[in-house]
């Protein structure tokens, strides 16, 4: 080739595909955003000359009291954002605590994600955008120079279910070459959350590869699998295709979950070098997953050393036929009675669901069924629930 | 707990949730977008009261020409969305061929996505919302109700490179419990791209499933490494962590990919179950992966039977000084006289890359050097490489 010819190749690979002739097209500005300062104050910067208004919303402003019909709750602050003379509009940010955070932008009144930003995360149907502030907490989200896990996307039978499901899975660093066997943390997601969940909001990976790294966690296998029966796999990824997420599914706290539990755990102990005992199982979830680990801990008898409830749903719903909810007290007195190693409970003390937690502490106080309790600042949001994980889990297997 | 208070915990987990909350806060809107109609064609809704125009752009609507520096080019085209007097847009394409298209709104000129659709695909640095429509082709990306294979982000040892670096793996179905060993396909990305990029835009894990549940392809594993040598991990997912992705990246086209290819299948060969030989390999890129894969088999002689160059990029720039690089016809001519069953050549019939292919053609013409070429429609642009991956494919290792 003459080298005028691939000098005019190089310039259009520079000019000519198809994504830098849509930033062309579609005046995206080469400008900087989110900047993340020395002094962990952060700049947004959005482009829109002719908008009348910006503003930026995210859980790194303080939150703001909104009326709803059940009363005053708490809501994602907004900020404005001034324009210069190019049509760039910013706002900066105090200095932000060490966090992993979420924002988007208002434009005119039109929530917009930000288009120097590629970074995202999907909560139930909501993109937002995302950025890590700092060290400290926030360093355990970071993929740091420390050897790193496998995840891996696999599909596992249920024959309870009468389908092959999608799950996650970490494996942790080392784990290919090794005859050792590992314990496992099964982990569970939250109403609208699903395989997906935990490896991307709750940046599991990440804080496993740094808890092992520093020592304060041993090396375990963390599965976390799909907790809505009637989906093989997450919206867009399973056999129903694209379509948008909900946040209340069918069939997710009527037992059927609970019910074909083990076929996960047949699943993993068949397929992974494991320890499959009790000292070596642990189960952890969020919200309804918390609901979940209270019933399928209590119901499969013996079969889990540590429990994590992590601002749990507790009480399963009047209407709810499956046999696992069926002698609650009874079978909770069985598993104190059998023993475990921990049962741990964190909320947050804005929690709507604190008072549920409340009675369920009350209830095991009277019982005394021995329990681990952490009360947290603010609600029921992702950033308590990775802030849980990174407590819960050097707890494990000592 | 009282039946009041659950009923009350339920209607909170409906209006309360931040996600809820935040759609009620930000105006999103319980519509429909995009709508897939039975005769193909789609509705596009966007919610926006006070805009003064709305346009939907995407590879769905015909290509224009705009002008560059370079001349005339296609760039994809724009559609106006009209308004109802509930202030939602909407715009109805013609009936589509079987596709997986991406689109994005531009709302009074500043590109949004769709916020009642969270797929979304990122190329570099731009997002854009994706929608599959139809049967025949488009049914290849679609997840059906067939065997899986796995999906693994590993880290593999690079001494050449002296970092662990990111890895996507795809296994086939069954592959965990079968004793077999299985032929390899390399997979590579093209500049600007990742180890994220084949498995997402590409959907390789889509297409291997449903090739090989229809007997079309046979069971391999396919190994999708970054070839960014200055990153350990794709953008977000390495140690440098979030920034924003260039198109061009350092040290891409220089050699030190090709130099340090051996790492990769070093990795592979000792970690998976594999044929290890000539025969079972096989490597294929896009654009500057397709270069890569025209300079690795020409410089590791004797080790892969099957080469696919996609929308190849050819030569090497002027100042390259890889050693991978020298004796450029002497090395071509030894790989023709050792023989190979499948040197696989396409390009689109408008892709910026079509002189220089040719140009690369005659080359191998006058040599007497055998190939096969297909040249399709279009440029340079994702649905022909997933169409090229679905060609490509069948032929290996029969």
């Amino acid at each position: 080739m003459k080298k005028n010819l691939w000098i005019a190749v190089l310039i259009t690979f520079l000019i000519g595909t198809k994504s830098h002739a849509q930033e062309a097209l579609f005046g995206a500005q080469q400008i900087t955003s989110p900047e993340i300062h020395d002094d962990s104050s952060v700049t947004f910067r959005f482009f829109a000359p002719t908008a009348e208004s910006v503003q930026v919303t995210g859980d790194f402003l303080p939150t703001v009291k909104v009326e709803t019909p059940r009363g005053m709750m708490d809501a994602p602050g907004k900020a404005d954002l001034v324009k210069d003379d190019k049509g760039v509009w910013s706002f900066t940010s105090s200095s932000l605590s060490p966090e992993l955070y979420n924002y988007s932008f208002l434009v005119d009144g039109l929530r917009s994600i930000d288009p120097n930003n590629p970074f995202l995360i999907r909560d139930v149907a909501s993109i937002t955008n995302i950025f890590i502030v700092g060290d400290g907490q926030a360093a355990l989200y970071r993929t740091n120079d420390v050897p790193h896990g496998t995840v891996s996307k696999r599909w596992y039978d249920s024959p309870g279910l009468g389908m092959d499901r999608r799950i996650t899975i970490y494996t942790p660093p080392g784990y290919e070459k090794s005859n050792e066997k590992y314990p496992v943390l099964y982990l569970l997601h939250g109403a609208g959350g699903d395989e997906e969940a935990w490896i991307s909001l709750g940046r599991t990976a990440q804080i496993m590869d740094n808890l092992i790294a520093e020592g304060k966690a041993k090396p375990m296998i963390v599965v976390m699998p799909n907790g809505n029966v009637i989906q093989d796999g997450a919206p867009g990824e399973g056999s129903e295709g694209f379509y948008k997420p909900q946040f209340m599914v069918p069939k997710t706290m009527d037992g059927t979950y609970e019910a074909n539990f083990m076929d996960i755990i047949k699943f993993v102990e068949a397929n992974y070098q494991v320890k499959a005992d009790k000292a070596n199982r642990a189960i952890a979830g969020l919200s309804m997953g918390g609901f979940h680990t209270l019933h399928i801990s209590r119901h499969y008898q013996n079969t889990f050393d540590y429990m994590g409830l992590f601002s749990a749903a507790i009480m399963p719903r009047e209407d709810a036929t499956g046999k696992v909810y069926s002698n609650f007290d009874e079978t909770l007195k069985t598993q104190m009675d059998n023993g475990y190693e921990l049962y741990w409970i964190a909320i947050g003390n804005t929690d709507f669901l604190y008072a549920a937690n409340k009675e369920f502490r009350d209830k095991l106080d009277a019982m005394g069924m021995p329990y681990e309790y952490v009360e947290s600042e603010g609600g029921h949001i992702w950033r308590n629930w990775r802030v849980y994980l990174t407590q819960f889990v050097p707890q494990l297997f000592n």
